[in-house]
């Protein structure tokens, strides 16, 4: 007796234990492989698939290549109405699809504020000029090929919008992980430390206290960068991702990047960086990506994404069809440093079970984490709770709601929490 | 005074020169990023590109995007005239033109013996059964949806034809670092432990020895795998590369990841694993994928890619404008462990430096080095040597050459040399 799976690859939740009961023992591989199984007869000889029969297509039919056609579900998405124009959206990437810790770039999530743009990079320059003539001796402009002969670096880190969760502030449980979570990604990145071209052009890093990142773009994107990740070495001026140029839509051909930052500040189509001796309060800071506080101030400047993570595998959308042991898997990151520990819980958080951590964990990095679980087929809500290597352990709604309300978009990092109801049916609920 | 940049980055070693030497003053950020740039006269500010004054391309306008139309020339390649049919052939991934370490999808190399497929998964099996009834108690049937629920693990692993440098054991000296190393890609795979199924299965793993991993494709591509491998837990039965499904070329929807070991024996397309006392000296492994020694004899189950390296920029095919200070950089790899050290000669091997290795060094994964170099404009001969963590030293021709003579096809990690003439142009030398 053979389990047909019914269905691709988006309901293997519901398919997984039909096949996992049923198709244990079987006579033969032919039958297995064969497109009906009537039982394991001679005729199934012949219904071998074709591909087990025919000559397949030939090398680099693409010299690009792209995924199977059976994969075609799997796409980063935009959630109608969120915006009045697309040109000044977002598109969510699909979390709950997604495996380990790199983001494919066709999938990386999008946030743009005056639509993207494929620029010629043989004409694009980037700048770097000071505040004042004292600040940075010589001026300087470097195309890209100059910028590519340089020292560079390459380093695994999660980027994440600031805005990610933020319709949970106000109790709006979108459906899936990819509308919860999915203004992250994760990829190598490649470039120039920013700091190695601030020295080359004669910087004053005694008095510079801050960096004015522009973008190219028609949005004129400006954001202040401080001095201090920008000394580490940490922050770049990147051309690559995961192996390749940047994608048009990420920034091409050059965007910042600045570890642990909330997605905003790694300015895309990078054309000007200024050194200065304050912040730069510019439109993008000062009226946007600030945070509405319960007494009617707002916080301005609040840049780290802080410690969180979330359960991609049972999530919002998916389907149990029936009990039995699952391999519950997640995400964990932070924008200080390292995931130190992630707690997981099936039971609302009464109790809490510490999850296996994929290695390498990284700085700044997405962390991928797992746990065994027999599901009973009664309702349990699944939860992760990170803690990053500072000691912070990320907060539940309760906590975050008493210090920031519901009024807030951004740094919404509080506990996700899936309930998984008896129907094997998982749907997104808020546990203070 | 502005330098145009004359051509697309795969020049720009040609272009950065002139770039560097002229672009490093300028009156304005608009006469830069203009179309033409006549002067910095204010007509420069109408100029302004398109791009920073318009509206863009919406979110999702391909929920799974694709590189730069710029970066078109970015492909993998097949060698034309290697093969009879492009169905039992290879293509190259672009080396020189990557970053970092990972390999993006869409341009991981490809080998096919009989043509590549894109198998609907809902209807894809993965037997185990033993090569007698007492060497696995329950031969089992996996539906993709069942491998999926399982614990599954993510690690990054270079993959590399066994072939792979093969050319140049004739002396045959392929004009770029795509054609000479281009075998070789590196992802995040995810996938089961294959330790894990033959436990479930019932497997004795005391009585079983060896492996067969055997293929659905028409070519039926058949594998021993010692059981040595299978027992640590790093053989994979893999679903995921770089975070989604394995492309189709590579394998889609199930393949084996055998970590260090020849590409051939990352079995696409599994269908099927026996466990059994012996290893099986299939046509894959009797006839093909053989060394052919110096005296006549060969060499069979040589499956370890032992420790090589290349340096990636600048390599042949590439040009230097001028002299100057270039960022020299690499790959190396070692299918023993991890990478200890690599160093670097721009004098054909009488002098070596020590080379940076970029973090995380991971185990059976490429490591991406670098070395800064100022070239003085005379004829180069640049080198890499790679040490792997037992000890071992990349060979040079003459060593290899000693103990395998010039027939082989397979398992040449020699010692890569880069002329650079006195032109600037970069071209394919062997240095005993």
């Amino acid at each position: 007796m053979v389990a047909q799976a019914r269905a691709g690859r988006r309901d293997f939740l519901r398919n997984a234990f039909a096949a996992a009961a049923a198709g244990l023992a079987v006579p033969t591989l032919v039958a297995q492989t064969g497109p009906a199984v009537p039982g394991a007869g001679e005729a199934a000889i012949l219904e071998l698939p074709e591909h087990s029969r025919g000559l397949g297509q030939g090398v680099a039919t693409d010299g690009y290549g792209r995924p199977s056609q059976h994969e075609a579900n799997v796409q980063r998405r935009p959630s109608p109405g969120l915006t009045q124009t697309s040109q000044s959206s977002v598109s969510f990437a699909p979390l709950q699809s997604m495996f380990g810790i790199v983001t494919p770039s066709g999938l990386h999530f999008e946030r743009h504020h005056q639509g993207w743009w494929d620029i010629d990079p043989t004409r694009h320059r980037l700048l770097l000029n000071g505040s004042e003539p004292a600040m940075l001796r010589r001026p300087m402009v470097f195309t890209l090929d100059a910028l590519m002969r340089l020292p560079s670096v390459s380093r695994f880190h999660f980027i994440e919008c600031g805005a990610n969760t933020g319709m949970e502030w106000g109790n709006v449980a979108v459906p899936t992980a990819q509308y919860t979570h999915g203004m992250l990604s994760c990829s190598e990145f490649t470039g120039v430390p920013l700091i190695t071209l601030l020295e080359m052009a004669g910087a004053n890093l005694q008095r510079g206290k801050f960096v004015l990142a522009e973008g190219a773009d028609g949005s004129s994107l400006t954001r202040t960068i401080p001095m201090q990740a920008i000394r580490s070495g940490e922050v770049l001026v990147a051309y690559g991702q995961n192996g390749e140029m940047l994608r048009p839509e990420n920034g091409y051909p050059l965007r910042l990047v600045v570890p642990g930052v909330q997605g905003v500040s790694w300015v895309k189509y990078l054309r000007r960086i200024e050194l200065g001796d304050k912040p730069y309060a510019t439109k993008d800071e000062a009226i946007h990506y600030i945070d509405l506080m319960p007494d009617g101030r707002h916080r301005q400047y609040t840049s780290i994404q802080e410690c969180k993570s979330v359960v991609t595998t049972p999530s919002g959308g998916q389907v149990l069809l029936d009990r039995g042991f699952f391999s519950i898997s997640g995400l964990a990151w932070s924008g200080r440093g390292r995931v130190k520990r992630v707690d997981v819980s099936v039971d609302g958080g009464r109790n809490w079970r510490v999850a296996r951590l994929q290695t390498p964990v990284l700085d700044k990095c997405l962390t991928r984490f797992s746990l065994d679980w027999v599901w009973d087929g009664k309702p349990a809500i699944v939860q992760s709770r990170a803690i990053d290597d500072t000691g912070y352990v990320q907060p539940g709604y309760r906590q975050s709601r008493a210090v920031r309300g519901t009024r807030s978009i951004y740094h919404n990092n509080s506990i996700q929490s899936w309930l998984v109801q008896e129907n094997g049916e998982v749907k997104n609920v808020q546990v203070a």
